[in-house]
């Protein structure tokens, strides 16, 4: 049994979002973490499945008959048939803060061998400031025992709000299908202790199994794309909503941290399969880094949502010609944004019109 | 006894710079891991005192008598009662590699308990490529047991060649004055099992005690400026070098890699002196920081030489009315690069024409 700390902290503020098509057994392993907040499921596939929760936890549970009832026509950016599904969870939660998780995750030890609290880090890693300016040699300044080091500015020593915290994997490592089908036995074992900011006008490969984010903050740019089920591509959900992210965070002088928390990442997914969702975008990614290198978001976007919409028009501008894909992919990323704000009102008090079902 | 790998590597290709006032007792730990190589001694202060060199080191050893015979007027631009002078050290070197360490720097045990040979990690650091222009989220992709991760491109997979390999220390911190004066009792106890790369378009605190370089590739850049005996300001020697370096390195699209290995840093310097040598630092470098965040090297410029002399005119023009120093810094930049020039004629065979004393 892992050691929990008493009082749970943003235990009302924060929602964990769940992709899934089977049974949770996963979370028995996360209770002790996790029993205290809410979950957001959401269930891909089959609707008429029944997806079993174990007892004890909270959670709204949403299939694709929901997904359709609530969004309606705009149900068409939500991704099916992929764990980029889990972007709906974000969009009906009402908390400030998301962390979302995929169900072959376990809880990770470090090198002490004591359980590591994935959740409670993350919340740290959210709380405390980020530090995109300037590159700090002894990683984040706010950790117990650290700090800023000789000839860092003092100017930029309160850092900026950070809104999304990316968390690493013990185990199998988050490898794209041609490493998978190099290195099968691969494993990563090295502990990293150290979290940092992603410094401004650097892009990263955001994996969606580990990460939380600051919901008011950067919410609207969590978007996870047009994948699996009729789409041309798969596994590229996460990196896509990573790199819109980083370049809207980067504009809006947000910070994005990476490293701690690991998990254990249990179950390494079939190269094979991957190759087949996978071999577009690794051809098309060859463009759009340049892409996302190079997009300059004009001053008068103030908000997410300006910032996104603004980057759907030059990813159709300057994508489309990569692949048609591109312009569906352009439309849906308005969608999205319509849909978001159609079920957040400004008023942070609104509920979401069609409730759940639990 | 420490276990040493049986073949040092790079043993005719690196020397290590050690600038001093004191006898190098230091050595002694290091002795099964520095002494396959040679030594470049720089002595600073009074010339008339005698080092004493454990028996057993290959050493040439350099006094301010050395210095000002050797490079005669151009002497003006090496530092005096300060441990900038450790550039002369680079500049006399005719190997392909340095090495360079503060003598109250001592072996730092990993983790497990086992001795760290810095030297040798240092020379992983700058034999293996650097990745600039895209975050690895498992840090060195060319580490064992690591790669690329899902969404990394491919283009980007063969990095580009590493200049400078920054490691980092245990124990003591590497803080400016005010820090060590509010946390006079910090000691960095986190051992972080991470190389990385800084990335293109970031500055980062260069500190010079725990340092290595590919002299081919960037030597005309580490200058150490002008600091100690009839300069306003100390200790930001190592932080001018890193950020000249630093954007050069992004010009010529060479790699600067920070992280491993650790040194035992074992005493920490008095902060009342400190301050002393620092305080106008700490207010210049908030103007210095976006100076150097903002320089443009011209496209011809494809050499560090000639990187290093146009960053100088920039340094005069916009760093001039800062304060008068700077324009004296600019002209020993290039007093710096003309004696470079002298002792390294492009013919690699060339010799130092006075000899140094042994």
């Amino acid at each position: 049994m892992a050691s929990v700390s008493p009082t749970p902290v943003l235990k009302d503020e924060l929602d964990i979002v769940i992709p899934t098509i089977r049974n949770l057994d996963f979370l028995e392993m996360w209770r002790p973490f996790f029993q205290p907040y809410h979950l957001i499921i959401v269930q891909d596939g089959d609707p008429s499945k029944t997806i079993k929760v174990p007892d004890g936890f909270d959670y709204e549970l949403y299939n694709r008959n929901d997904i359709n009832r609530i969004l309606g026509p705009k149900a068409s950016c939500i991704s099916f048939k992929d764990s980029a599904c889990r972007c709906f969870g974000y969009m009906v939660s009402k908390k400030k803060y998301i962390f979302t998780i995929d169900d072959d995750c376990f809880v990770a030890k470090d090198p002490s061998g004591k359980e590591i609290n994935a959740l409670e880090q993350h919340i740290k890693n959210l709380l405390s400031p980020s530090t995109p300016f300037f590159f700090n040699t002894l990683y984040d300044p706010y950790q117990e025992g650290a700090d800023f080091v000789r000839g860092y500015p003092f100017s930029l020593r309160e850092g900026v709000p950070t809104a999304v915290s990316h968390g690493l994997w013990l185990n199998i490592p988050d490898y794209d299908a041609p490493t998978q089908l190099v290195k099968p036995l691969e494993r990563n074992t090295r502990y990293v202790d150290a979290i940092m900011t992603v410094p401004k006008g650097t892009l990263f490969p955001m994996c969606g199994m580990n990460l939380a984010f600051n919901r008011e903050l950067i919410g609207p740019a969590m978007y996870f794309g047009l994948m699996g089920d009729g789409q041309p591509i798969g596994r590229y959900d996460d990196m896509w909503a990573g790199w819109c992210t980083k370049v809207i965070c980067d504009h809006l002088g947000l910070g994005v941290k990476t490293g701690l928390p690991y998990i254990w990442h249990s179950k390494a997914s079939n190269p094979f399969v991957n190759l087949k969702k996978e071999y577009k975008g690794i051809y098309w990614q060859e463009e759009l880094i340049p892409f996302f290198q190079s997009v300059a978001l004009p001053k008068d976007c103030a908000t997410v949502q300006k910032c996104y919409l603004e980057l759907s028009k030059q990813v159709k501008a300057k994508l489309g010609k990569v692949d048609d894909y591109f312009n569906k992919l352009a439309d849906a990323m308005v969608t999205w944004i319509e849909a978001w704000d159609e079920l957040n009102p400004s008023s942070a008090s609104a509920e979401v019109a069609n409730g759940p079902k639990k």
